[in-house]
């Protein structure tokens, strides 16, 4: 065993009660009354940089909750640099009564540390930085120079980021990125996640009279606002999955054999997907696998309708207004202002007879993020996660978007890989947040031989 | 000039001013706080009914609001025995302040008289009255057998009206039915309606994963049951307006073109609409006018749309529900529950992959009703109208369901024909009623020259 990983074992008991300490700050992004909260958690964070012997650690702030950055950069010219990322504030814990233990008196039972925010992220963040103490206290040196940045506004959307990236590059310049807010597929099954999609979000609204009518005076004799949206939202998916706006695939690549075979591996069956949703069978995009269509390939969906009466009962109205809400996960090369384009194009050109339409934008966009294949980091992540649990990490992709990955790509130009220790059963977001400490453990060793990988 | 219509000038003071007294009642059925008054303005009708000289004039109870009778059988066995029918109660008067002169201090001015339910439908269901009293008071004795049937329920939608009928059948056997409460085209120009649409009334309910589920973690795994909605609605009718539900138009009786010629001279322009509803254009069926459409076509309106977010902004929800409220404005032989049937049907065999929908009925329902072409009331009606007015009625038909006039046919086999003396512009529902009294005046005439031309 290396010395660094002796240090690690030693230590463990302490760094249990630091990752203890730390979860018991209620840090909720989302709350005006947490502010401070959210501080003194920034101001943990950059006790326990120095402490770990990180140089520079500094609370930064911005337009609202701050950042937390600090280095080490004495690993000598020909090392790489690496910028860890995480986060340090947390979800809201509503509802407390659902909760065994309280969500901000972390308590450990069956080998879990129970809390918010215990996986999401402080867990994850803190698993670097003690790996990175390990090195110091022991080799006095890491292999690799090192950057931390760690936000504090990660579960509202991290508003202020974009800004505080691009006016403190220097900060965080770096030639490979990890982000410690992460999860691995499964316990005992790791995983590299190779690609995220990325979103536009829009509103369709439809009108027709200027105000509603008496559907028995005027139905008939002019067009239903309801029934035009209808028409339209139909025209932009059919009935099998296929998007039918004009153009709206153009961007995408198109999956080849490797990424294939890497998703037919995902172990996702349409039962687990019925099952966890109560969805009485899979749907979309004919010629692709469910793997292949949630992971890897492009979506458009409904996600709220408005029009006319909506209480108990009849009223026999003929509604002035009808309108769709609509988000559409991109890949590959898919931009959300080209495709909202599409999507505007395609409304005001099949707008039907009678009624006007119009399409605005909604906040939130993102860009795709996919891991360009032979990544450097995304193969040293790989070899490093097979050495530890003994299996290939599966490769993957995921549904969602995540800003901050496109943001430090852009501001960057480094595609961040995602090196964390969470899994998705975690209760996350939700009450009963824990964190299992055998992977918090794994994770201290497998950043250390990142390092020294990363080195090679 | 004849006696009866001598005792009409003579007493119109006399009966604008009852007209005011009956006005001021504030006999608002929609509100638990007036029940006394709409039970008082039932005393004053049975008072009224018999000072006019009516026998038998009693207050009715039912579940709700009461009925008021009273009859005079005593024209011969050879005269036929028509029933007249208005109510008694008025819509609620809010809001207040946007009254010129306060709902129930009736007030003359401009030659009108401005009051709640002063047109609907107090005015109109005295003037029968007062000229049965004018005939009664000068000759002795009417041509016709009449008796009197006037609710205090009709602004609610007549709850209790059927079982009423259905019960005392016996009160208001007759050979013809007239009903006060009805409407001219115009000031100058008067209508026969030959026609009211009847009305079915559902909703649709789309079910896809049990509960609202993340878009970017299954969508484009699982359908959307908003999509899946767009889908049905949209199969139901289509862009242009023709219903494709199978079967929808079976039981239509095409238009003659007796018919066609009679709604081609009712006149109300493309423009006339337009204007009134600002929509940006005519629009219905294909091979119809505007008017046949509103008037004389079977119509499938969506009345709301719900599902999913409808706050302000993004949420990326893939909704657990949609669901579509839908009228259906029908004619001819089309019957509600035949109508639901079809539609229940086609949405069952046309549900999109991926999701369950279900069809339920909501409150409302009414068969068309149509007056037989030749019908011997309606040729006496405008016979009278012609001679009054100096101008033949026009033939017209309402998009609109007015459930008692089916329920006196359904009950006592018999179509009612609407004579009734307000317009269409007197703010019936709004602030502002008025009724004037010009055709408060020559609404009495009216009913003396149809008293005589029915005992020809």
């Amino acid at each position: 065993m290396t010395a660094w990983e002796d240090y690690l074992t030693k230590n463990q008991d302490r760094f249990i009660a630091e990752l203890i300490e730390f979860t018991a700050i209620p840090s909720v992004s989302a709350k005006p009354e947490n502010i401070a909260d959210v501080r003194a958690a920034a101001d943990w964070v950059a006790a326990r940089l120095t402490a770990a012997g990180a140089e520079h650690a500094q609370v930064y702030p911005t337009a609202g909750h701050p950042v937390v950055c600090a280095d080490w950069l004495h690993a000598g010219p020909d090392a790489p640099t690496i910028l860890i990322y995480g986060h340090f504030d947390v979800q809201p814990a509503e509802p407390f009564d659902l909760w065994t233990s309280p969500p901000f008196q972390p308590e450990i039972r069956d080998g879990k540390l129970w809390g918010r925010g215990a996986s999401d992220d402080k867990g994850g963040m803190l698993i670097p930085i003690l790996t990175f103490e390990s090195f110091l206290k022991t080799e006095g040196k890491l292999p690799v120079n090192v950057r931390f940045f760690f936000e504090g506004q990660e579960e509202i959307g991290s508003p202020d980021l974009l800004p505080f990236v691009a006016a403190h590059a220097d900060l965080l310049q770096a030639d490979m990125i990890f982000s410690a807010d992460g999860l691995q597929w499964a316990p005992g099954q790791p995983q590299i996640v190779e690609a995220l999609k990325g979103l536009v979000s829009l509103e369709i609204t439809v009108q027709g009279p200027r105000g509603d009518q008496h559907s028995g005076m005027v139905g008939g004799g002019i067009a239903n606002p309801a029934l035009a949206l209808a028409h339209i939202l139909a025209g932009l998916r059919n009935e099998q999955g296929l998007i039918t706006v004009e153009g709206f695939y153009d961007d995408v690549i198109p999956l080849d054999a490797d990424s294939r075979a890497a998703l037919a591996r995902v172990p996702y069956p349409d039962d687990q997907l019925l099952a966890e949703t109560g969805a009485p069978a899979p749907w979309g995009e004919p010629g692709y696998s469910t793997q292949e269509r949630i992971f890897a390939r492009p979506t458009l969906d409904i996600n709220g309708l408005t029009s006319g009466w909506q209480g108990a009962g009849t009223k026999t109205v003929l509604p002035a207004l009808a309108s769709a809400k609509i988000t559409c996960r991109l890949v590959s090369a898919q931009s959300p202002e080209k495709i909202f384009e599409a999507i505007r194009a395609h409304v005001e050109k099949h707008c039907p007879p009678g009624v006007t339409a119009t399409v605005t934008r909604n906040p939130g966009r993102a860009d795709p993020f996919q891991v360009p294949a032979g990544h450097n980091a995304s193969s040293a992540a790989a070899e490093v996660l097979t050495e530890l649990y003994g299996i290939a990490p599966l490769r993957t992709r995921v549904g969602g978007s995540i800003p901050v990955m496109t943001t430090l790509l852009d501001t960057l130009g480094v595609h961040a890989v995602m090196f964390g220790f969470s899994h998705g059963d975690e209760n996350l977001h939700a009450p009963n947040e824990f964190f299992r400490l055998d992977e918090f453990r794994r994770g201290q060793t497998a950043y250390g031989k990142l390092f020294e990988r990363l080195a090679k």
